[in-house]
C-alpha cells in the first residue's frame, strides 16, 4: 500500500494512484454532483493524467453546456451523457456492443465512449431484440469475431441470455431500465440475466452500461496486447 | 342468476353449475386438503359428472395411493400429480405444450392431463430452451400449426417471448419455480414473460399447467369446434 | 429462417418479416421514443405494408401532435394515446373490453384500437366493478357471447377473476397502474390476477392493454375465420 | 396507569390487568413456545381469573396433546389449534365467519373459538369463494343479518371486498397463506383486501384468525349488549 | 339481486343501489378522474340521493375549485381534499381519531368528512405519538369512551398497537405515507399494525383515512343506534 | 410519569418534557410541515428552552428562507438543510463523520448540525470509500481517536463495515440514497450495513444523518464526562 | 497496517490481530460451519489469547454437544446458543437486555453471554412488550440507570422505538424473527425500528443478538472505564 | 444455424452442437433432476465428446453416489458437489478463486472443478474477507497476476467490490446465500455486489459459482492462448 496520496479538493479526495494500481484513472460519475464540483474533478484528473483521456459520466444538459464551455476539446456526447477529455489510449482488441432495442441507445452510447477511454475499439449493433431473432441471427458471426460482447436490453432483458447460447465469447449484460409495469425499473431484466441459462453471462447494475465497458475493455485488450 | 345450488358436503360446497356456465366441470384443487376431503370432492363431482371426466390437481403421494385404492378407474399420473375419473371429452382443436427443461416436465405432465380433460389434443415438446436455440428453430412448423401454444420455463423464462416472436399462435406462458438463488421460486421467469416484447403472450400463476391449459383448451377447442 | 431481411433505419431495424412469421406486423412501442424516432418507424412500417394498417401506442402528446402534423389520415386517440395508419383488416370475431372502473378507461381505449387493427371487432363495457356487482352481472350474457374478454382492472385486481367463474369464454386480464399505497403501481392487481380460482384466466404487464388486445384479436379471428 | 402488577413467570410477565382495561383477558400465543411455558401461563392465567374463559392459540400437537393431559376441563379443537379453560362468557352479538375455499377452515375454526372466548355468538359459513358466485349470493341475507362478519380467503383474496360491496355490515378481512407461487404465502391476498373498492373492509395479518374475530366480537358485543 | 339498475353516465355507471345495500350512497374517489368526470358523478349522485349528503375524496386543488364554482352549497375542505354535497345523517353514536404526528392531519381530515357523512360524530385528538408516551397516556380515558377509533400513523406506525394494549375499543389503523427512506412510502407502518401484538386492531390500505371512517362509523352508529 | 404537560399548538404537541426524560429537547422535522407550521414549532421549543439551542432537520428552501427572516440568530446550513436557535451545549467527547463519497455530504452536514446541538464536537473526514481504499487506511488513527463514528455511504454501503473491522470504536452506520437502479434508494446500501460481518456496527434509516448524530452525542458525551 | 499475520486453518484464516485492532478478539459464528471447523476454530482462537475469553455463537446441538466433549471448561448455554471458553474480563459498565415477549429469549441470552465475554455487565428485563405498557413503565428507572440498553422484540417491533422516547440511554435494537405472516422472517421489525421516531436508536440484523452485544459493550465499557 | 440436431434423450434434448458454437460442450445441471437423468445426460455428452471432460453439477448425495457406482473414472467432490468425467483441456491462462469466508467453500469448489473442466487454471485464496483487511491486502499481487478473478462472499458482499478497486484484473463477484435475516437468502450480497463502486466488476446469480468460472476461464484462457 505504498500509494500516491489522494489529492484533496475539500469536498473530494480524488484516487489518482488509481492509475497506477489498476492501469486506468479515476472517472468522474457526475450525477449527483454540482456541475462546479464535475468541472473540479475532470480538471484535477485531467491534470494528474495529462497523457491519458479522462472521463465523465452521467452528465446532465447543464453539466454538459459547462463542460462545453470551460473545456474547448471536450467531447461531449449528448445520448451518452458522457465527457471525455484528453488523448485516448491506443486501443487494443474489440468490443461489440448490442442493444436489443432503439431505446437501449442511451447506455450504449455510454459504454462506446467508455470502451474508447478505456483503451478498446468499440462496434455498435443496435435494435437487435429477440422478438425479431432473425435481426439478431444475422450478426451472430460479427458477433463472435469480437473478444467480448456488452449486450444491452430493457424490459425482459432476454437477448443476453439467448446471445450467450450462441457464441462462446464474453458476454457482460446490461439490464436498462426501459419498460414499465412489472419491468420494476429495470429489475425484472436484471433478474433474466441473472438466471440465464448459458454459461458465460454476466452482469452490471441497471443502466451501467459504464461499467460493463470497463470490464469488456479489460478483456479486450488484455487479448489484444497479448495478441 | 338461476343457477344450481352447490352440493354441500359439509367442508365444501361444489359448484356444480359450473359446467352449465362455463362449459367445463369443477375441478379439485387437492394441495391443501386432506386425501379424505379430495376423495369426497372427487366422488361427488363424478357423481355429478356421470357423462364427463372430473379431475384433481396437485394429489401429493398419499392422496394418489388412495385415489388409486378408492377408484378403479381413475387415471394417476405420478409426475404430473393428477387424478382423472371418467370419460374425457371427443377432443376438439390442439394445443403444443413446450417446455424449456427437463425439470419443467411435471408442470408439463399437469398441463397434458388438464388438456385432456378439457376436450382438446395436446402434444408435448420438452427441452427446447432457448440456451440451444436450433433445438426450438428445428420445431416452429409443429409449433405454428398448433392451435394453442402453453410454453413453460424455470430460470429465466425467456423462451415463450423468444417463441412468440416466431409464430402467430396464441401462446400462454407457464413460469416454474425451477433454478435458485435470484429466480425468487419463480418470481424472475414470471417477470420476464410479462414484460416479454413479442405481442401475443399470456401468463399464469407460477407452476399453474393446470391454468395454463385450461386456457389453451378452451381458445384450441372453439377454434377445432368451428372448424 | 429463411425471412426478410430487417430494414435498417440507423437507431432501429424494422421486423418487416413479423407479419409473414405471426400474421400482423411490427408495432411501434413509442414510450422510450423521440417523436422523430415514432414518426420514421411509423413511416417505414406503413411503406412496408401499404395494405395494412399500422399502429404506434404509449404517444406522448408531442408524438401525437407531430402525427397530426406528418401523417394526415392518421387516426389519433388521445385517451389512449394510439395512432393508426392505413386500412384495417376486415373483422373477424368479437372481443370484449370490460374495465372495472372509469380510471381505466386510457387502459381499455389502447386494447379498443389495437383490437381494430388486429382485425377483431371490440365491444367496451366500463365501469362494472365487483364493488357494485349486479353491474356486472347484468352484462355476463354479453360477455358469454364474444370469442375473447379483455378484463381490466386496477385497486383490488377482483373483476377478471369474478368474471372468470361467471363464463367459460377465454378471459385475458390486465392489471392497471390505477390505485394507491398498497396497490404497488398495479402489482396488488397483478398478483391477484394471477391467483385467481377460476381458471381459464391469463395475465398480461400492467397497463398493457395493446398486449391483451393481441392476444384477444389472435383468439377471436381464428374463431371467426374458422366459423 | 394505576394498574394491577403483571404476574411474574420469570420467562413471562402476565398481563392480569389486560381484563381492567380492555374487557379481555390475556391470550396465550403458543407459537413460539414450548409446551411448558404454554401450560404454565394458561395455568397462572387461570388462576387470575376464575370466572371467565382463558384461551390459547396456535398450539401444535404436543402441546395440544399436553393440555389434554394436564387439563381435564380444556376444550381442545385439533383442526383450529386452540385450547380453552374456564367459563365462556354469555354472548352477546352475532358473528358470521365465512371462508371462500376448504382450506380456509382451520384459520376460521381459530376465529370461532375465539369469538366465543370474547363473548358473542359465531356462525360458520364455508366455501363461498367468487369463482362460483351463486353460493356467496345465496347467503348475503344471512350476512347481512350479524353485527360483524370475519371473511377468510387465500390465493386471490376476492372474497372479502365483493361481500363489503353486497352489505353494510362492518367486515373484518383475513388473508390466508392458502395458495402457491405468487400467492407469496398470503401477501397477494393481503394486498387485494387492502386495496377493495368497496368501503367498510378492514384487514388483519395474514392467517389471523383470532385477531379478526377479538375484533368482530368486541364490534358485536357492544351492538349486542346496547339493543 | 332485484337492485335498482346502475345510472350510466357513459364513462361511468352510478352505483345508486348501494344505498338501498349498504345503507350508504356511493362516493366519488377523485383521484384518477378529471374535475368534469368528478363534477358529472357527484351531481348524478346528489340527484339519486337528494336527502343524504353525497362525498367526493382525493381531489385535487383543480377539482376542488370547479366543485366550488359549480356547487354553492359544496363544504370543500382543502388539508382533507374532500368535497360534500347535501345534509348529513343525524348522527349515532363517537368516533376518536387519533394522529401520531402533524404530518397525519390531512388523512385524519378525510377521516373526519366521511364520518360526518356516514353518520357519526368525530372527535380529532392529534400529535400522540409514542415518542412521547405521556401524551398518549393523558387521553386514554376520552379514547376508551369512544365507539370506535380511528388511529393514523406513519414513519413507524407504533401508535395503533400501543392503544389498542390500553382500550378495549375497537381500533382501526390507518397508516400514512409520511416518512423517508426505509418507510418505503407507508409499507412499514403498514406492517408494524399488521403485527401489532394487542388484538382487536384492524387496518386499512396506506393513506385510507375516508376506508377507515366508513368502518368506525358502521360500528359506532349500530352501537349508538342500539342504545 | 410525572412529567409536564405536552404544549399544545393545535395542530401540534410540543413533548417539553423530553428534555427532562432523556437530556435533549424535541426536534422538529420539517419535511412533512409547512414553514409556518415549522416556524411555531422552533419558536415554542425555543421559548420553552431558552438555555439550550433547538434544531429543526430538512428544512427545504421556503422553510429556510423563512426562517432566516423570523430568526435573526438562526444558524441556517443550506447543504445539510438545518436551522439551529439558540446556545449550543458545552461539548463533551468527540464524533468523527466520514463519508464514502461527495454526494453523501448533506447527510454529513446533517449529522455534524445535530451533533454540535446535542452536545459534542462533530469532525468531517469526507470521501474516503473503499474503492480506494488507501484513502481510508491513512485516517484510520483519527477515526480511532474518536469517542464514537458516524459512517456515511451510498451505492453498496460497504465503507462502515470495512471501518468497523479496522477499530473498536462504536460505529453507526448511515445508508444515503445516492445510487442508481439497484442500489434502490439506498436500500441496498442499508442491506450491506446490516449484513456487515465485524461486529459493533449499528445502523440507522436511509439519509437519517439526525439519528446517527445524535446515537453517536450521547456516547461521546457519556464517555466525554466521564472522562 | 502493521498487523500479525492471520493464522492459517487451511479452510480459514485467524484474524489474530483483531484483538490489537478492536480491543476484542475474533468470535466464531457457527453457523454454517461443521463442528469440526467450530472445534479448531475455538482452539485456535483459545491458544492464541490466553488470557482473555472466546466465543463461539449460533451453535447447533452436535456443536454444542461436541464442544461439551472436546473442552471441559466450556460454559454451553443452550437456549442462547453460545459457547464460551477461557477467563472473561472484569466487566466494566452495565447493559440492559429487554425482550419484548418470551419468544425473544435465545435471542437475548446470545446478547447476555457476549456483553460477557466483550466486557461488561449485563441484565435481562424479559417480556415487557408494549400490549401491556405498564410492564416497560414500572421498569424505566433500571432502564435509563444502564450505560447501554439492548431492546429486543419481533412482530411488530415497537418496543425500542417507545423506550427510545423514555430513557436518553443509547438504545440498540434487535429485530427477530418471532412472528408470522406479514411479519416476513423479522423485517417487520426491521422497519419498525429503523423508522422509529425517537432519536438515539439503532439498530441491528434480524436475530443478531451478538452484534448488539458487542455494540453495546464498547459503549458500556469506554463509559465505565472513564468513570 | 447449420448445427448438429440435438440428441433426445426423451426427457431431455443434449445440446451437442455446443461445443462448436462456444467453443464448450453442455454442462448437467444436476440440481432438479433424479440420478438416473443425471447419469444418462452425463453418459450421453461423454460419448458425444470423448476427448473433452464433461460436468454435472449441484449433485446430491444420492446423484454421487450413482455417480461412482456407475462411473468408474469419474472425479466427484463431495463439498463442492461435481463430476467429472473423460480427460480435462491443457489448462491456458489462470484464474485466482477468493472468498471472504469458510462458508464459501462450497461455491469455490464448484469454481475450482469448473475452471478445470473449461481449460483453465485455478488457485484456492479462502477467507480473506474485508473484516480482517490485512488478510486481503496480503494477497493483492497474488490476485493482480492472475488473468481474472472469482470473489465469492455472502452476508454483506463487500469483499469483490474492495478487491476491484485494488487491482485492474476482471473481477467477476458470485454472491453467496451464507448470512441470516436481511441477507435475504443472499440478495444483500448480490446487491451489494451490483452497486460497487470500483468498476471492472460483474456479477452472476447467487451461489452460481459454475457460472463465474465458465466466464472466468473464457477470459483467461482467450489471454493465455494470445500469449
Amino acid at each position: 500500500m505504498n500509494s500516491l496520496p489522494p489529492r484533496d479538493l475539500g469536498f473530494a479526495r480524488l484516487d489518482t494512484d488509481r492509475l497506477a494500481r489498476t492501469g486506468d484513472p479515476e472517472v468522474v460519475l457526475a450525477a449527483h454532483k454540482t456541475p462546479e464540483q464535475t468541472i473540479a474533478s475532470l480538471r484535477a484528473l485531467a491534470a494528474a493524467h495529462p497523457g491519458r483521456a479522462v472521463l465523465a459520466t452521467r452528465c446532465d444538459e447543464p453539466t454538459r453546456a459547462t463542460c462545453r464551455r470551460e473545456f474547448e476539446a471536450a467531447r461531449v456526447d449528448d445520448e451518452g451523457r458522457t465527457v471525455v477529455l484528453g488523448p485516448v489510449p491506443v486501443p487494443s482488441g474489440t468490443v461489440a456492443v448490442v442493444t436489443a432495442g432503439t431505446s437501449d441507445l442511451p447506455v450504449a452510447r455510454e459504454a462506446m465512449a467508455t470502451a474508447e477511454v478505456f483503451g478498446t475499439t468499440a462496434t455498435l449493433i443496435p435494435d437487435v431484440g429477440v422478438a425479431g431473432l432473425h435481426r439478431l441471427l444475422a450478426e451472430v458471426d460479427r458477433l463472435a469475431a469480437a473478444d467480448a460482447i456488452v449486450a444491452i436490453a430493457g424490459t425482459d432483458g432476454a437477448l443476453p441470455g439467448v446471445l450467450a447460447g450462441l457464441v462462446g465469447t464474453p458476454v457482460i449484460a446490461v439490464p436498462t431500465s426501459v419498460g414499465y409495469g412489472a419491468s420494476l425499473g429495470g429489475l425484472a431484466a436484471l433478474l433474466t440475466m441473472l438466471n440465464a441459462c448459458a454459461p458465460g453471462l454476466t452482469v452490471v447494475n441497471i443502466d451501467n452500461g459504464f461499467g460493463a465497458a470497463v470490464a469488456a475493455a479489460r478483456i479486450a485488450r488484455r487479448v489484444g496486447r497479448a495478441r
